[in-house]
């Protein structure tokens, strides 16, 4: 492990000199900047928080920090949940914020250019008019799409669009020792040498702090519906996702949701979900370019659905019924937390065949550890979201049968052949079990890497490798 | 640059002993390898060719070449362009020829598992019968799907569907020292550390050597029709391109060909091309679930065509017309080379909205260099072929000539923000205009990355960095 420097008075005077009025250092001010999300993992206090403005004052600071050893954490919104933006070793958080501009829409081109701290709520503002849509679609509203960008963020829609890599063209990265990289520019493909641009991707940053953004953009499909689909048990739902996906219907998005998370949802939301009569159900969103284009796929899908056992068939084409639905599904995450004291999560993502095995090994996970485990996910790309709650559990119970459980999940993702994390990350909080997936050689070649980029590991050091 | 051994009759005999009966060394056998599809840069003999036939015998190949220091460089169909396969340090050639099984086809995964020298001419039969399809479709049908892999080939089909990276989820990855990587997985999508297959992919063998390869397959579209669209000049032909990609036709394929390009495939195919009465044509293909779908995208394309100043929209929806205008498209690189003693390419990338600007730059070059220069193209993704014909100009003419309007051709892509290489890669035949593109300090990383994959730089040298 580097040993790394404390901020000094004449540290911050320098800080001052280059982002005057926006270096923070009050204890008040300090406290946001000490956690994400997922308070689970502790708090760890910046010494400083700057909130650059430019490209130019990150190199500046970072060559600055680099030369006197001080580490840096890169923060969007910290709406992250493995304590990515977690500032393990004090030192300096280097934030976002402030850098919210869209910088250029190439109708031509079918890109967009942003700023990092741009959030993913209001970028399609942006977009208004043009005709064109960016597919990304993370749960969190309010992450940035820099964030979105370093850990590689998936959302609902990656079943027919992808995630956010696939939709990244360019990239302006400060390195640790202040030089500028430009990677990638608005061609849409390129066999130019080693892709730098995809290893920074999902890099959590800790090879180079990303400036600037351009990405690809797609003509907004025009009609869509969503489809609620009762199932009599989960084994049934989760068999039907492959059939799903393969009989031409191209669904944008298909989620699995349980009986218990929609009440936790229902009673979050003080709003009735539209169907409580069936233990599981699939959620399924088609999009179209013409309502014609539309009906057929529906036809197809409602087909292979009640063909595989689905109950019922339940259409929302109006703005109204999209919107009970889809707005009990976006409060999984919230509504799971209010309900318990504290929890820990697990996001681990299997190959689509094995979620059904998935399920089940956690059901019996959770019935033998005597702790609420909550999960939905991502049934069309396998990514499952699971939390353990931990409700009234005294202290050091909490401490052991968490552990026990997340290393049975871990290792039961690891038996299907699945990866540690889907779409959340690595951070801190999840590097043993990354270790321990991908092995001792790989996590080597990692840290050679991450030497090339940032030899003196000042970036966000203690995560990932 | 390191300095390498000399295979020693020693060395053969563990070779031999390793893969017996899959060593050559006769002079004869050798000359195959000894060049890829453009032999303009020149001839280099390998001392050996290995044909593996499984991963093991290639670990254990590398880790004996790693410790004896002698250069190792990979080959699939050697259909490459830049020299990638070429041993220009001699050394041993390993060979995927004889690693050619489809090991397995997921049907509920939606992917499949393939040896490296797996043909992409070959690939489709696998999959005959599931209704899945591998979209991937570079021009060179007998190239290998281990060789599209780590140069990350495109195609035409890359417009709707991506190119090659898009569809690779795992990787087996021999490295130098003769460990074996097993890099993602069945899983569609992860955020779990670097992106180390993502490095793999496009690194021309220079990083590690693929003796695996598990690819995404996607629901085959059931219908599919071609449309040939004349255009009194080039400038209407590719200023059409940006509003038929955004019109919500969803194209598969938008490719630009000018007449002087379709003579030299009639000639050399013998055929007719369906019509000879513009300047310049743009060929777009569309896919569809089902007719009705499709109709609407042809009748949509159809009038953003001829508003944007086609002559004519030409419907190909029998398998013979289709034929008939793509066999032609394809044979355009067989053509132009048989048209000419020798020739080099050029495989620029740049935004769409600058490949009419590209254009006129390449007819100003091309008319004041007295060479006669014969492109097309990807016009959907901003991907140009750019041959240089050589015909009957003298050796040192040629070279002066040549190298003037490579140089030109290269400033003129980099100054409309392109790429050096859309799809064929860098090989050892472009290095120097990588190094022009991206910079020394781009170089310098990409440099540190090689070197903690393969310390002694035994894997494919003198390529790519």
């Amino acid at each position: 492990m580097n040993s790394f420097e404390r901020v000094t008075r004449k540290d911050i005077e320098f800080f001052q000199a280059l982002m005057p009025g926006r270096v923070l250092i009050s204890e008040d001010a300090l406290f946001d900047y000490t956690h994400d999300e997922m308070t689970e993992y502790g708090y760890y206090s910046p010494e400083a928080v700057l909130q650059a403005e430019s490209a130019e004052e990150i190199c500046k600071a970072l060559k600055y920090c680099n030369e006197r050893r001080i580490p840096v954490t890169p923060r969007g919104s910290g709406t992250g949940l493995c304590g990515g933006c977690v500032p393990l070793f004090g030192g300096v958080v280097l934030s976002t914020q402030r850098m919210k501009k869209v910088l250029e829409v190439d109708v031509k081109n079918m890109t967009a250019t942003v700023e990092p701290g741009v959030l993913l709520l209001e970028f399609p503002k942006a977009l208004e008019g043009t005709g064109l849509f960016y597919p990304p679609d993370p749960g969190e509203k309010t992450a940035t799409m820099g964030g979105n960008a370093m850990t590689n963020a998936g959302g609902m829609r990656a079943v027919r669009f992808g995630v956010t890599r696939d939709y990244i063209l360019g990239m302006k990265v400060a390195l640790a020792d202040g030089s500028l990289l430009s990677l990638g520019v608005k061609t849409v493909k390129t066999s130019s040498g080693y892709s730098l641009i995809d290893l920074m991707i999902g890099s959590e940053g800790t090879l180079g702090f990303l400036t600037e953004l351009t990405v690809k953009l797609i003509p907004e499909p025009k009609y869509n519906l969503s489809v609620l689909m009762p199932f009599d048990d989960l084994d049934k739902c989760i068999n039907a996702v492959p059939e799903i996906l393969s009989c031409g219907c191209e669904p944008t998005a298909v989620e699995f949701m349980e009986r218990e998370v929609i009440a936790c949802a229902e009673e979050y939301l003080g709003k009735q979900f539209p169907d409580t009569s069936a233990e599981a159900y699939l959620l399924v969103r088609l999009d179209g370019m013409s309502e014609t284009a539309l009906e057929q796929s529906l036809g197809t899908l409602t087909d292979t659905a009640l063909a595989l056992g689905a109950k019922d068939v339940l259409l929302a084409d109006t703005d109204e019924r999209k919107e009970s639905i889809w707005s009990a599904r976006g409060a999984f995450l919230e509504a799971i937390k209010g309900s318990t004291t504290s929890m820990d999560e697990c996001d681990v993502v299997v190959p689509r065949n094995a979620i059904a095995d998935f399920a089940r090994r956690l059901a019996a996970i959770s019935g033998a550890s005597q702790l609420r485990i909550r999960s939905f996910g991502h049934a069309g790309d396998g990514n499952l979201h699971i939390y353990v709650c931990r409700d009234r559990t005294g202290e050091e119970e909490w401490k052991t049968r968490l552990s026990e459980v997340m290393g049975q999940l871990y290792l039961a993702a690891s038996e299907l052949h699945g990866q540690v994390s889907g779409e959340h990350g690595i951070g801190h909080a999840k590097k043993g079990f990354l270790r321990e997936s991908l092995g001792e050689r790989q996590l080597e070649l990692m840290r050679g890497i991450k030497a090339v980029f940032d030899p003196n590991g000042i970036m966000n050091p203690g995560k990932v490798v």
